[in-house]
């Protein structure tokens, strides 16, 4: 095109920064629902909901058939790919896939990263969340859905300086996370409600996401460190490869020897020792993964300060040296033979 | 790339048809959210949660400050663009902006025939839909979330032949909806939950958008045909043009003026003489039209089946026509200037 007007357009767009990186071409995009299944309701009555003001009544009968469960994936396929799998992105707990996407701050997330580097990737939104939709039916979830207050991951994510530091606008030393007002609240926008009570739910979605798209590398965030795991542990053909980053949780300890073929990452961020959470929830990850090696498995923990990378929160993917952690995670599957 | 690989990534990854289609090369592509605001809450008891099985619980105080009312936008915008202003692409209720992706039977959506075009294309999710998330807050929006039954959207979307064909599997004569059941089905599995009391929420969040992006196209479906007339409305110096797929209602009436400098283009599609509904709503909106008219607006009302387009559900952009259906709005939007 004609450089004036792609330079009119960016500055009328708003464009972030990114309008400074090359073009990449895509072979196909697109979007598609995995899992789920049927409920039926029956007993309550008719009603008539008007939709829009003005618009015309319809009747509405609550009694049928619901689908529940599902999960969706949007995927970008490079024209030029050489990542030799897809890349399955998968967020963590009260968050979806916007997880992946541009930072807060407006900076490419890890999804533009990873495409760049020409893996196709796969972002998805587990069950219960974002674009996957929600049930309105608790009997089907076993709980009622929680959100977070503003003041909850700033304080959780090791951002801030533990509690209290919301309000005091106290980010620790150093923090890589754009904890500015703006940017920070931008993140707070990420957060959708999150059942805590559907993680089966969602390991089934996962296992209908890895069948359908076949050996995939699958990265996991946070609470989907579970799904990583267990979904690996279920399908160990279908996961090449499983990067976590902080997981929040561990693998089935009586199936470690369905990972020995499944080389795995584990990268965890700064300010660990300090937390009143994360020393035990990074203890349980490295206990598992000796299993996991006991058991003849490959697993690689990262503590990425002692690679000289400093100041990472719990959401590394948006952090300001977010490119530099993904870089470790990119070197790690290359070497792997996973790239070339 | 080489194109063995291509084809062999395409077939392990079960890419549909998409595949055939030439490349498409982005300038840029990410998403943000805009609009929300702060709702605080008090008096409520401290809890722990376990957010992930075998983790560490977590102190959550529900007291104090969430975000809601927000929405979410993705954009992608063409290396070489020939759209003169991004165009914004605004889903129906009960939906999310999945409605414009890849077609519930694997076929490219209108997002993927606009961007293939050379529109920076925008596609959103609505306040309380999707990755705009949702309030645990009833009370904020003013009333309960429903969700639809399968058989629902089938009779009332103009796919079936009304009440009871869905348990018939009664398709109406000459239908382009996907109506087989995976497909249909899966169309299902895109329905999210939805407000009927959040209107405001909405409309302030798309003026939110407009005012981020600029002077841009806004294409709304269905429901968001009420935020598309009121959005224009509101900000007629940033709507280029408005295009309204089979809108579900109409503008503010004391305000027709506003839209005398915005082109807008009302698009039908088959069997609303014999529907027990759609009579009524296209009436309400040609009658609007006509009010615009009157106050020297310019509105091009086109019925499909007088183009000799027939067979179009209300979900059109998911018909097996839909690049037909596009290929209208396409026409006109260039006939405009706004494409060149």
């Amino acid at each position: 095109m004609r450089p004036i007007l792609a330079a009119a357009l960016a500055a009328a767009l708003a464009v972030p920064a990114t309008a400074e990186q090359p073009p990449v071409s895509l072979q196909s995009w697109g979007s598609f629902h995995v899992g789920g299944r049927e409920v039926v309701i029956s007993g309550q009555p008719v009603r008539e909901v008007l939709f829009s003001p003005g618009g015309v009544p319809a009747r509405v009968d609550p009694n049928g058939t619901y689908l529940m469960g599902m999960m969706y994936a949007q995927y970008m396929i490079p024209a030029n790919p050489r990542g030799q799998a897809p890349l399955l992105m998968w967020h963590g707990g009260g968050l979806s896939g916007v997880t992946y996407e541009t930072t807060p701050d407006g900076r490419e997330g890890w999804q533009n990263f990873f495409l760049r580097q020409g893996w196709p990737t796969y972002v998805s939104d587990a069950v219960e969340r974002g674009r996957a939709g929600w049930t309105l039916i608790p009997e089907q979830t076993g709980g009622q859905a929680m959100v977070l207050t503003v003041d909850n991951p700033f304080e959780r994510f090791r951002i801030g300086a533990g509690p209290g530091s919301f309000a005091r606008n106290e980010v620790l030393p150093g923090n890589q996370f754009p904890a500015d007002r703006e940017s920070y609240l931008s993140f707070m926008r990420q957060i959708v409600p999150r059942f805590t009570t559907t993680d089966d739910l969602a390991l089934d979605a996962y296992l209908a996401l890895l069948d359908r798209v076949g050996p995939s590398v699958v990265l996991a965030h946070s609470q989907a460190g579970l799904f990583g795991w267990r979904a690996a542990q279920e399908r160990p053909d279908k996961v090449r490869a499983l990067v976590l980053v902080e997981p929040a949780a561990i693998g089935d300890p009586a199936k470690v020897a369905a990972l020995r073929n499944v080389p795995v990452l584990m990268v965890y961020g700064d300010y660990i020792a300090q937390d009143s959470r994360w020393p035990a929830i990074r203890g349980n990850g490295v206990r598992f993964a000796e299993a996991v090696r006991a058991a003849a498995g490959s697993v690689d923990v990262v503590d990425l300060p002692e690679r000289g990378i400093r100041g990472n929160s719990h959401m590394m993917m948006m952090d300001r040296n977010n490119q530099a952690v993904a870089q470790v995670i990119q070197d790690w599957l290359a070497q792997r033979g996973l790239w070339r």
